[in-house]
C-alpha cells in the first residue's frame, strides 16, 4: 500500500514520497526497510535516526528524519494502521448444524454460530453475534449488539451483557459468588447466588477471567473498561468506565472500583472498600483500605506510591543503619565509662 | 410472601405482624421498604435505626425497631431466606440429543446431560446429575450422587468424586501434575502422572480452578471445603474438611491443609509443607514453612499475624528512626569533640 | 513385574534378587512391602533405613540397605518406572462423528479426533494427534505431529504449533494480547492482535494458562520449555528453551526470557524486559528489570536473593533495633545533661 493511501485513510498529514510503497507495521527496532512504524512518546524519538522503517508516524512537531505521517494520537494511528495490513479469517455466516439453540431463544441477524455452541432458552442475541465453536450461553442471558464470544466463554443464566462486548477464550461470565453461610457443626451452607452480572457496552473481558455474579442483586462491569487474563472480580462489584485491570488481578466482593482506574499486574483488592476515579495500583500490590480519587499506591499493604518508593530506598540502606546504630552504642558506652572513671 | 409465612419455613420466632408482604432479600443499605434484610455481626446493629428495609432477621437478644425474625444463625437463615424468592432456570431432564455417551458409561437416574457434554469409557454417574453443555467427562471417572458440572468444567480419567459436589465453569479436576525430570542435557522427561484426584462429599470448586492429579498415589480435596475461583492445587496436595481457599490462591505440590483452615485471597503455600487445622493466612501470604494448628500468619515469607501486624507499624516510624539515629550519631560526635577539646 | 525385568527395561544395574516380584512405584515414606522407591537427593538416603519399599532406585556409589537399581539419574529412571506400572486409558482412533472439520482442514495419519472438536479451515494437523472432546483449532493454525490437546483448550487462528506439544485443559495459545490505544475523551481503541503464537517442539502448557497473541509479529515459546497451570503470557514475548515456570505466574508483554531459566509459583515479570539465561526467580518475586544471565534474585521488587535472605533476617532484628535507638537516645540525652549541670 502507498503511503499516500495510508495517509488519507487514516486523515494524517504526509510528510514525503505519497508513492512510498508499505508492506506492513511494526516496532521501531524490529521495523524493516518496507515498513512503516510509530512514535508516541518522545523519549523514543532519538532512535529514529537508526530505525530501518520506511516512515513513522508522529505527533504535529515531533522531527522526522524519514518520510512521516503527522497524526494528532501517533498509537491511536498506529492501531488503525495494523488493521489495513491485516486480515482476520472471515466468520462463517449463519448458524452450525452442531450449534444447540433452545426453541425460545431469539438471535439477530447477520450471526455467525460456531459448531457446538449452546444457547439457552429466553436468550435474546443482538445483531452481527459471532460465536466461536463451543460457547455456552445459559437461559435468559440478554445479549446486545456486535457480541463476540470465543470458543469455551460462558455466559451464565440472566446476565446481561451490552453491546461491542467481546469475551476472549474461557471467559465466565456469572460464575457462583463465593458466599457460604457457616453452620455451627463447622460445615457449610451454600447461599444462592440469586444476582447477575451486568456488562456494559465496549467492555473486554480476558482470556479465562472470571466475574462472579452475586449473591442479591448484581455485579457490574461499566462502559469501556477492559480486563486482561485471569483476572477474578467477586460478587457484587462495580468496576466503573474506561478501566483498565491487568492480568491475575484479583478484587474481593462487594467492592467499587471507580472509573479511569488502573490495576496494574497481579494486584489483589480486598473486599467491601472504595476505590477512587482515576486510581492507580501497582503491580502486586495488595490493597486493604479504601482510596481517594486520583491518588497512586503500591506495596502490601498498600501506601502512597511515592512513600512506598522512599521506604523501599531507605530499607536499602538498612544494614548500614545497624551498623551505624551498633558503632553509635558502642562509642556512647565507651564514652561513659571514660567520663565515670575519670 | 408474608413475614409470618418467612417465619414458619425459615423456623423463625416472628416479632411484628405476621401478614407483612415482603417481596425480596436485600443488604442493609440497598434494601428497599418491601424487603427483608438481615444483621449477623452486632457491629452493623446501629445501622437499622436507618435502614429502610421492612424486616430484619436477628439473633435473640438483639433489639429490633423494626419487624424482625429471630434466628439462631442469622446469616443462615439469610441464605435460605434468599432460595424463597429465586427461581433458577429449570435443568431441561434427559440427555440431550447432541451428547456423546460411551456405550460403557453409566448414568443414574433423573440426569440432565446438556448440549456437547462428553462422558467417556467406564465412567459412574449417580443420581440426579446435573452436567450444563461442553463438559466432559474422561473415561473411568466415578461420581456420585448429585453432581452439578457447569460448562466447559473437566472431569480427567479415573478420577473420583463424592456426592452433592458442584465444579464451577472451566474448573479442571485432575490435570497432570507439573513433573517433569532433568536429563543431562537441559531437557525435562515428562513424569507420567500416574495418580489421581479425589473428592470426597460436598466440595465445591470454583470457576477456571485447577487441581492437579498427584504423580502416584492421589490428591485429596476432602469433605465439605470449598474452593474459590483460579485456585490452584498441585499434584499429592491434601487439602482438609471444611477449609476455605479464596481465589488465585495456589498451593503446590504434596503439601497438606489441615481442617477448618481459611486461605485469603492470592496466598501461595510452597510444597511438601503441613498446614495445621484451623489456620487462618491472610491475603496476599506467601507461606514457605509448615504452621501449627491455629495459628494466624501473614506476609511473605510468612510470620505470626500479630508480629507482622507490629512490624509493620514500626515500618511506618522508619523514615524518623533514620533521622533519630543521624540526630544521635551527631550529637555524640559533638559531645566527643566538646569533651576531648576540653 | 520382577526387579530383574525392570532393571532390563530401564536399563540398570540390579543389585538383589532379579525375580524380587514388584507390585507399583510410590515415595519413599509411601511405598509399601512390594513396592520400587528412589532416592534421587543424597539427603534422603537415611530414609532408606526406614522405608518399607522392596527395593529402591539409586545412584552409583550410594549404598543400599534394600535390593537397589542403579541408575545415572535415579529421578529419570523413577520416572520411567511410574509408565511400567501405568496404563492411561487407550485413545479411541479415528473422527468422532460428532467433530466439526473444516473442508479445507487437513488432519494427519492415526489421529484420534474426540467428540465436538471443532477444526477450522486451513488447519493442518501432524499425524499421531490426539485431540479430546471440546477441544476447538481456529482457521489456519498450523500443529506439527504427535500433538495432545486436552478437553477445552484452544488453539487460535494462524498460531504455529511444533511436534510434540501438550495443552492441558483449557489453555489458550493465541488469545487476543492486551493493547489498547487511549483516545481523548478517555475511552479505549482496540489494538488488532495482528500476530501469532508461536510454540516450539517438546513444550507443554498448563491447565487454563493463557498465551497472548502478539500485535505484530510473535509471543514464542521456545523447544522444550513447560508452564504450569494458571500462567499468563503477554503478548510478544520470547521464553526461552527449557525453562521452567511455575502456576499463576505472569510475564507481561514484549519481555524476552532466557533459557533454562526458573520461574517459581505467582512471581511477576514487568514488560519490556529481558531475563538472562539460568535466572531463577523465587516464588512471589515481582521483577521489575532486566536480569543477568545465572542470577538468582527474591522479593517484590527483586534484589539478589542472597541479600534478600540477609535483608530479612535483619528485619527480624527491626523491633529490636528500635528498641536500642531509643535506649541510646535516652542515654545520650543524659549524658548530655549531666555534662551541663556538672
Amino acid at each position: 500500500m502507498k503511503l499516500g493511501e495510508i495517509a488519507r485513510k487514516l486523515n494524517c498529514t504526509l510528510q514525503g514520497p505519497a508513492d512510498l510503497e508499505i508492506s506492513g507495521v511494526s516496532g521501531i527496532e524490529e521495523a524493516s526497510e518496507t515498513e512503516l512504524t510509530f512514535v508516541s512518546n518522545p523519549q523514543y524519538l532519538p532512535k529514529l535516526k537508526t530505525t530501518r522503517a520506511a516512515a513513522v508516524i508522529l505527533s504535529k512537531g515531533d522531527k522526522a528524519p524519514i518520510p512521516a505521517l503527522i497524526s494528532d494520537n501517533p498509537y491511536l494511528t498506529f492501531a488503525q494502521a495494523v488493521e489495513l495490513f491485516y486480515s482476520p479469517p472471515t466468520p462463517i455466516p449463519g448458524i452450525h448444524p452442531t450449534a444447540s439453540l433452545a426453541l425460545s431463544a431469539c438471535v439477530g441477524e447477520n450471526a455467525s454460530i460456531g459448531a457446538n455452541v449452546a444457547i439457552g432458552a429466553g436468550v435474546r442475541l443482538g445483531k452481527n453475534a459471532l460465536l466461536y465453536p463451543n460457547v455456552t450461553i445459559y437461559p435468559h442471558a440478554q445479549i446486545g449488539d456486535d457480541f463476540i464470544a470465543h470458543s469455551n466463554s460462558v455466559v451464565r443464566e440472566y446476565c446481561q451483557i451490552g453491546n461491542r462486548v467481546i469475551l476472549q477464550n474461557g471467559a465466565v461470565i456469572g460464575s457462583d459468588g463465593f458466599g457460604f453461610a457457616p453452620r455451627s457443626d463447622g460445615s457449610f451452607y451454600k447461599i444462592v447466588q440469586s444476582g447477575i452480572v451486568v456488562i456494559e457496552d465496549d467492555v473486554e473481558i480476558g482470556a479465562n477471567t472470571c466475574i462472579d455474579r452475586a449473591s442479591i442483586g448484581e455485579t457490574r462491569i461499566a462502559a469501556g473498561t477492559k480486563l486482561d487474563n485471569l483476572v477474578q472480580i467477586g460478587h457484587g462489584c462495580r468496576i466503573g468506565r474506561h478501566t483498565i485491570i491487568a492480568a491475575q488481578t484479583g478484587v474481593a466482593g462487594s467492592t467499587q472500583v471507580g472509573n479511569q482506574v488502573v490495576l496494574a499486574g497481579q494486584v489483589g483488592i480486598a473486599g467491601h472498600l472504595k476505590i477512587g476515579d482515576r486510581v492507580i495500583v501497582t503491580a502486586q500490590s495488595g490493597v486493604g483500605h479504601s482510596i481517594e480519587d486520583g491518588k497512586k499506591v503500591s506495596g502490601s499493604p498498600e501506601m502512597d506510591s511515592t512513600v512506598w518508593k522512599k521506604n523501599y530506598l531507605l530499607m536499602q540502606q538498612f544494614p548500614e543503619l545497624v551498623r551505624t546504630l551498633k558503632q553509635v552504642k558502642k562509642d556512647l558506652d565507651e564514652l561513659k565509662q571514660k567520663l565515670e572513671s575519670a
